[in-house]
């Protein structure tokens, strides 16, 4: 592999280079005037300019910072969970979007504009992160299992797909908007992922791969993706919906269904380990499966408390999905689904798509069940005390770390002595 | 445990979502004309629209994020410092503030609303963050000691008392602004932890818990928590001042506090430990007391140098209250306060009330002691390059670790020899 | 030195403070009234207000926040790649730079004013986190070689140096603009802290230092900095160039020269290490050097390509002085540079510098070789999934931790049994 993989990277920045100096322009008040401004959602690969439009550029440049940030920490931690492939979770994560932003730019932009030259704007930028997101939630399907030439080609692949996807939902059918991209992002990026882990499926990986878990702290790096990704998924969201009314009800309605997706996926995960333990698995992705759910009907005009609904669910569903469903993907459908994308970004994207349908005809029919039981506190015992293993499930490796510490600790005072 | 908490918890999120329901609704231009927009600090709670509140939302969106990211990263990794609690203090802190914001938005609304339906603005958002962040400053102080449905319930109590003493302070007894909330918020949060601490003081864990340290990279996730709360503490005290000059120097004063306040907490640590090395928890707490001890009077207009001066005077009350009250807290007042979040919320809040009235009067006395002593420099060693130990406090666990390694290293070269 | 560096840094603070307060003003319309208000790029440093200014504060705020997180999280983070000097990665990251910050206000504005009172607004703020960017960068050099009161006194110099040299260039000479900074920010601060490495050199330290190798989380610590100054650095290369048009180049362009460097980065790091694969601190330090490079024409009007093939540019560069010029630097010119520094902010600096007039004259004549070669995809064997070890280069200190771990076990095992 020594000189095949840098090859093909140099040459595809070498293609990349000539395509933006064929294609790709500056927007300016100047190239703005020659077009007309089409202030739809749909046209936002296009052209977009005139001096109210770099206003524009500054007013969405910190959401498109949300996002990016989202792109690369928090993708690239949440893919760090597994004690021996966190360089490559976090390492690889950058180098596919960095190459997918510049891929997404060129074929969004060539697709919309009909293969003539267009300028490069703030919204051809947060596109770009978005498909390069779904490239991201596809790795996760295949996480430790493929090459790095392997990703550049599914990198090129999917973008091409999604583009193509994209311009057909919007621009041809001109279907129903996809603010938050439930559908075209996320379980785009889920099934496509499930897909390639379905092809490269490997009867050796089907006892579990003794490397394939993770240690102590390598679920805390991935609490880095989780949170990052937690707290700016509502500029996810809204960032390309139409400014105004439509972007703050996208943040708001994002903003509740994560809170409360949050708080089924805890009650979930306790509900379903054993003696009621929190699994870190859940955590770090079951909480953001209400940011995927509420995503196609973010911008509409849906109850604040249908929201929050629509994110308990998520919430509820994923957790059953990495509990139930994943070990019967993995042994009946032969996908092995490293990362779980399904439960986090398939069955909650599926959710936002049905939603949009369902959050309209939702009554008012959920005020029930109020009374609180009172419990006796579970108040833990002493001995149990700073100590995680009373409340979650904690890697093995960790707990053998530190008998061995004692043990090593005992042999030193002794060599000491 | 293994029903109460997820019972608990889905019980609470129905209820959520049944108030959020019946009392929350969407800031529309329509709404907004429906009721006087009352632009005071004091009101923010309550009902401000017209489509200039629309700008307004989307003016303070990067500051609420700033916000949301102290709250969740800043707050959560702070709490990752313990070798063995890793997971339930960044996990916990997500659970409880995932809660809290929405239990916060309804209590503080309808406590302004007086219990007619509110509408849902940045300043709700803002003010649920706020409200959320006394929740997670008493958590600290009882980190490790309590269960998951202990800490529930002591968020639903909190906050519904956050809101009616905020409710109080500001609108019953129109009292002094209290911007950056040194003591509504800070103080409050401090006092009301450690006295749960007290409640649930254990002489099982008068001598020092086996558990109750630190490892060398838990110290580092604890870092990423101080990073963020440090960078962005400017944008939660002046998320909610009064636009223009006043947010303007609640900005300034903030930032310069903390510049300052980093310095005497590094010059105080290296004073009280032994041969003037730093310790990890005063570096990661005391630095940010600046911060909290700015926040009353951070938008009023007090000379710039006097923000430096509180901050630097909060960076040393904070190290000294970390080093000798700390012990005699927890040996005297039977109050075992695990992140020391008296020393880091309590005593800097009080300042900071202090502070409010010190400042107006403070003359330009300070103009002394200018002489530079030419010290010679201490160069380290060759031997002790590359070694935190120079400076630093490092675990012991961390150093065994290393005594570890070169032995299994030994054993295992002869192993393969 | 138990007294020597707390007393350095509290009689520096309190001479901060005094300075703070005999020059030092907020920024009012009052104020802002009494002077010539001077738009260009130059006259930052000094005296803009009105209430125009106030927007252009709250404007400018979000980028300001940006290169912040750079400074702090950013820089102190790409500095715990050491095992054991983490905490003083970080934490003299944090402390060096709140001194620097203020110290930086200080001088600057006095440069700028010629010694008269000056008013506190947000480009002081973003100057000020340039001017501690040198120091961080030459801290970089020295890394793990000094002593805390050492390095204060390299603050302090530095700043200084920085200043007067910043002040020449835009002022006296009325120089290029810089506003990326490639030369006066990167190459100065990278070339400052050479000076001092070349300086410092110890012979003792000519044999690899033990501890001068990082673990396996380390590594993954150092990714968080790399990742924040990678996102952010378009927010560094334009927050104070002129705003509009300008602004919106400089972050297109610093944009995609950081895509473009990743690329590179990659596939020169695959190329020069044994069997293709990939050095971690390439990827940590050699993508962002694309950032470094097109600062200083980030702004101008260059095609976009050649914002993409500077970046290209860089990030062979870099990876190629990683490997082959740093050993020279230590053996030859008896210089040890911890971070490679050089590499990262010299090379492309210099580089950025020489981009300006180059990128002018550039043709269009890099259309060629765009047959992709279809390779075989090396798909790693299934014993190997899930294993960093075969695509990257991996500390050996973690490989042994495993080959411990399942020592431990095998004991532990037979102990149980």
């Amino acid at each position: 592999m020594t000189f095949k993989f840098p090859l093909m990277a140099i040459s595809l920045e070498v293609v990349m280079i000539v395509l933006f100096g064929l294609f790709v322009e500056y927007e300016t008040p100047q190239n703005a005037s020659q077009h007309n401004t089409s202030q739809q959602n749909a046209s936002q690969q296009g052209n977009t300019s005139s001096s109210a439009e770099k206003d524009q550029f500054f007013q969405l440049y910190p959401l498109f910072q949300d996002v990016h940030v989202m792109i690369f920490v928090g993708f690239g931690f949440l893919m760090t969970f597994l004690k021996k492939y966190g360089f490559s979770g976090v390492g690889f994560n950058l180098f596919l979007a960095a190459l997918g932003l510049q891929w997404g730019t060129i074929v969004q932009g060539l697709i919309h504009k009909l293969g003539q030259k267009f300028h490069f704007g703030i919204y051809n930028m947060i596109n770009a992160d978005f498909s390069t997101a779904t490239v991201l939630i596809s790795f996760g399907a295949v996480l430790g299992k493929t090459s790095p030439s392997q990703m550049l080609i599914m990198t090129i692949l999917e973008i091409a797909t999604f583009a193509g996807n994209e311009y057909l939902v919007t621009e041809i059918f001109k279907m129903a908007s996809d603010t938050g991209a439930s559908m075209t992002i996320h379980a785009f990026g889920a099934y496509f992922g499930l897909a390639v882990a379905g092809v490269l499926y490997r009867p050796g990986l089907r006892c579990k791969h003794p490397n394939e878990e993770s240690v102590y702290h390598s679920d805390l790096f991935a609490m880095i993706g989780t949170l990052f990704l937690w707290i700016f998924w509502p500029s996810f969201n809204s960032a390309i919906a139409d400014p105004g009314i439509n972007q703050y009800r996208a943040i708001v309605n994002t903003y509740l269904s994560l809170a409360a997706c949050v708080i089924t996926a805890y009650a979930l995960s306790s509900l379903v380990e054993r003696r009621g333990r929190l699994d870190m698995v859940h955590i770090q992705n079951a909480t953001l499966a209400g940011g995927v759910a509420v995503g196609t009907c973010a911008d509409m005009e849906i109850p604040l408390y249908a929201a929050m609904t629509i994110g308990s669910i998520a919430g509820i569903i994923s957790v059953l999905g990495y509990k139930f469903l994943s070990p019967l993907l993995a042994n009946k459908l032969m996908i092995q689904d490293t990362c779980g994308v399904h439960n986090l970004h398939g069955l909650p994207g599926v959710l936002g798509g049905l939603a949009s349908i369902v959050a309209v005809s939702w009554g008012k029919s959920t005020a029930d069940c109020l009374i609180l039981k009172i419990p006796v506190w579970n108040q833990p015992p002493d001995e149990n005390c700073y100590d995680d293993s009373v409340s979650w499930k904690v890697p093995k490796i960790r707990e053998l770390d530190n008998r061995f510490f004692q043990h090593v600790n005992h042999n030193h005072v002794e060599h000491e002595v």
